[in-house]
């Protein structure tokens, strides 16, 4: 095998390879990339046995091969190529990489010492640019990360009626957010969230193309394709646990809030759930947090709705920070108690939906 | 004490004082910062016990105080607040600080309870903007960081008939950079590497007026004023291990050197020393590194002189590369053997000066 390739596009193709692909391992041949011929280019392949990765990059190929190697060193050699055009050649048990005055013989490792990696060969779903992928990134923060909350760890995947949701619990906290056309699939899944980063990261701006498969989904756009393993398990019904009555409600810009929550939570007592401490009333939403350092508070205005004349609650300011984060324009909080689940949402923009249960106080 | 004063420069004279003073310590009361008022401004002081930090800030002042509180939690406070102009309040055992519609309350401690910390009244000499700095940069790397090393973990500064010079060695590496004029100092004393990076940070770009004391060095600038414990102990006679006979002597750009060296050590085994192989030959100089994944080379026109005709000489990647970090230019790489240390220097500027022993082979 004898390539001309550029090198721009070579190295970023091995970046996203080694994105996946664990540096070292304890499962043998983890840590190596498939390398491979094509008509009209190069293939590298990978797994970190969750998430599998492929790549291609158009180069000038004669000749054929198949073979792996250690996909950091061959990334890191790349990167610090000096000219624009990169030479490879395949001879024996070495892969000769030469660039200006530079060169460097790699040894090959058989590559049937790596795990096998495959893809589907049709893709017979795509769900729109930006949509998806953002739904995905608005909701992950309400995953769980410990290990023994299981199926909490999840990123849930509903197609129904044609409309796609992603959903995302820890038990304290959940966010949905709808992305519009399922791209005909239906169903439902639950990608574990830590693969739902990396998707998040190579489908950024993208449509993607996708094909539900055995314990698994595939995703693919121009040059890079992922299959993540799936998880098992039921998903709690989190449709009942989002409250449906609002005693007060306020309507008020979300950045101000987010703002106001950040200097105040400063005082707040790290080893007491991070308490911030909210009242709603006549229209002043005062936000005030105490700890062994001293005491905060700032009033923003409001416009306030609802039967009852105020409210106080507690939250974890981290979490209200989080609910908050994908808000850019005004926020609907609306309450429906002080120890019952607050809701969270853009009232120009269904599509979003944070809720989070406040702290149980005194 | 009432005081009106800008947020920004308040915000970072804190941030000054807090990369000094630690977050958390074992000893009482070193968290801390003290807080005076002066005619025209704040004084803000506190200690790591080897570097002692005060800054200035100009602010409205009206009576007087002299208090301590957490240094982090006053500068996270003050980082945050939404308005440019903050009031502060100081009533009985609470500092008061509001700024828009934020306001705290935070616990006052007794300045007593944290470390004194005082400053020279004169500063009696002055070093130029950047030279002094600069010389300090470009020689820490040299120096030691294991513990055990002693008075290697130090840097020596030496002001002699006029000019100063900044030194630091490991034993198997030395750099040494002049900075001119010596502001009438004279005599030698040595810095603790970790305080050099405090005095580059502080003082970069800045005219520095000095004080050497009783075990410490004292600098200011327009509002900041530093004093660094010094080191004891006797600093090796290192000029006598600067060869001056050269057999092979090789000029070249200092960056192309850098980056070539970087592209072949990526195959250089870390576990043997990170060795690259540099052989020199008829005008050129050839780099090759060999480890468990492959062996790279590359050439590089040089411009060749010297008594004999080749030299072969192995090198620790890493010293070589921190060598030839303050090189911009050209670079002339002297060779005295290839088991005794070569010396690489800019032809045109005598100033700076880095050895680097080559490592024993075969």
């Amino acid at each position: 095998m004898n390539v001309q390739v550029a090198k721009k596009p070579l190295a970023e193709a091995l970046q996203t390879v080694e994105r996946i692909v664990p540096n070292r391992s304890a499962n043998p041949g983890v840590n190596l990339v498939h390398v491979g011929a094509l008509g009209d280019g190069l293939r590298f392949s990978g797994t970190s046995l969750d998430i599998d990765i492929e790549t291609t990059v158009a180069a000038d190929v004669r000749g054929d091969g198949a073979l792996a190697l250690p996909a950091h060193v061959l990334g890191q050699v790349v990167r610090a190529l000096p000219a624009d055009v990169v030479s490879i050649d395949v001879e024996g048990s070495e892969m000769a990489i030469s660039s200006g005055s530079f060169s460097t013989r790699l040894q090959i490792v058989d590559p049937s010492s790596a795990p096998k990696v495959s893809f589907p060969s049709e893709y017979r779903s795509t769900l729109s640019a930006g949509a998806f992928v953002k739904a995905l990134d608005h909701v992950r923060y309400a995953a769980a990360v410990a290990d023994y909350q299981a199926i909490f760890r999840g990123v849930k995947l509903e197609f129904h009626d044609g409309t796609g949701r992603a959903v995302a619990t820890d038990g304290f906290r959940l966010a949905y957010r709808d992305f519009g056309d399922a791209g005909g699939l239906t169903g439902e899944m639950i990608v574990p969230a830590r693969s739902v980063e990396e998707i998040v990261k190579a489908f950024g701006g993208s449509n993607v193309d996708v094909e539900p498969g055995e314990g698994r989904l595939s995703l693919q756009r121009e040059g890079v394709r992922l299959n993540v393993k799936l998880m098992d398990g039921a998903f709690p019904d989190y449709r009942r646990v989002v409250p449906q009555t609002f005693p007060v409600q306020i309507t008020l810009a979300a950045d101000e809030l987010r703002d106001a929550v950040a200097r105040v939570a400063v005082m707040a007592d790290k080893t007491a759930n991070n308490r911030v401490d909210l009242f709603v009333k006549e229209g002043t939403l005062q936000i005030t947090a105490e700890g062994s350092y001293g005491r905060s508070q700032e009033s923003i205005d409001v416009r306030q709705e609802g039967s009852e004349s105020e409210i106080a609650l507690a939250y974890n300011a981290k979490y209200l920070m989080d609910a908050l984060s994908p808000l850019q324009d005004q926020l609907r909080a609306s309450f429906s108690g002080s120890t019952s689940p607050s809701v969270l949402e853009d009232p120009a923009d269904a599509a979003y939906l944070a809720m989070v249960v406040p702290l149980r106080t005194g």
